[in-house]
């Protein structure tokens, strides 16, 4: 397959904060859920409490997971709204810091707690950007 | 307190280029003063000269500061704009690469030297970001 | 010479996926030259198979190169695409992390050869951003 490219609309812009102690992905998620928001691009300026991360094996076409119970700043965040099995689903990549910068990073899962999450959300339409299972990778991909 | 989410609208766009020499955090909250920016996300590419970054003790609720003289690329930048004591604040987080490609990162302070800063500011207006004390965190949030 | 920014006006936005072992940068650019976007700003969430980056020697004005064969989570982008020698180029940084976790980052080359790569461009129109020799640091700017 080769790549593709959709043009889309800009649809609403949102921008909030995640309370402290809120699981990231899951408040943003249901956020999208709530407003019916089904494409968009996602960015945060942030901290955790707790960190869930994950690198994909690509041979092995699975999930490592990771996690850090250490305080971490964010110092990256990119992320993109789809839709997968109905429902507005984050997928999002983060780099965390530490007290002396040191940095992790990957997939972001369910699981980070929240100290400080600025999200600010622009919405796609006139886009259907579906999850569906890919061969080639073993991911859901649209 | 549970999260909050506000719709903006999309305002102006601004694309920019930080002189070298001159201070990142200053020089685009100087330029948001400038214009009146009150609200807006900010994405920079590029690398410095000094770099000045934080990490928040979340127990102790203070800042712990870091810096490095090596000169780096910016190779994660993620930033908002809103108000603080009545002007234009940047809060931004940034990851920081070494010749051999080692990674530091954190909040970013004033203090970084721009060696060069390409700058994108998309404003959001019809909302009120005021930064103002938080108990939980200790913090200044909207 | 001092800071400058330009104000442009929202362009087209596009969003898409980087076919599976294509080649991240010559992808992206090749696309926009083909739907003529002269300016943009360029986010990415991915994996990539093979890694290519960079480090600009500010002393000696020259770009060290990085690489590893490590597959690696795209843990961390930033990016634009402004004008070089006629055509749109892209410039971006990113940071990538490993199995573990563990980061390194700089400012992407061709030859980063893709896993999964959801791209997401906004257009900026009425500018004109065109990279030329800058003599301060060695770099095509605008």
């Amino acid at each position: 397959m080769s790549s593709r490219f959709w043009e889309a609309s800009p649809g609403r812009t949102f921008v909030g904060r995640v309370s402290t102690g809120a699981d990231l992905v899951q408040e943003i998620e249901a956020f999208c859920a709530e407003r019916d928001i089904r494409a968009a691009w996602v960015s945060v300026v942030g901290a955790l409490q707790h960190s869930a991360f994950a690198y994909y094996d690509q041979a092995a076409k699975s999930y490592v997971e990771n996690s850090s119970d250490e305080h971490h700043e964010l110092s990256a965040f990119v992320g993109n709204i789809s839709m997968r099995e109905g429902r507005p689903f984050l997928h999002a990549h983060a780099t965390f810091s530490s007290r002396v910068g040191e940095t992790v990073g990957g997939h972001l899962l369910p699981g980070c707690k929240v100290w400080v999450g600025e999200v600010t959300i622009r919405e796609m339409t006139g886009v259907e950007l579906e999850r569906t299972p890919d061969e080639v990778t073993g991911l859901a991909l649209w």
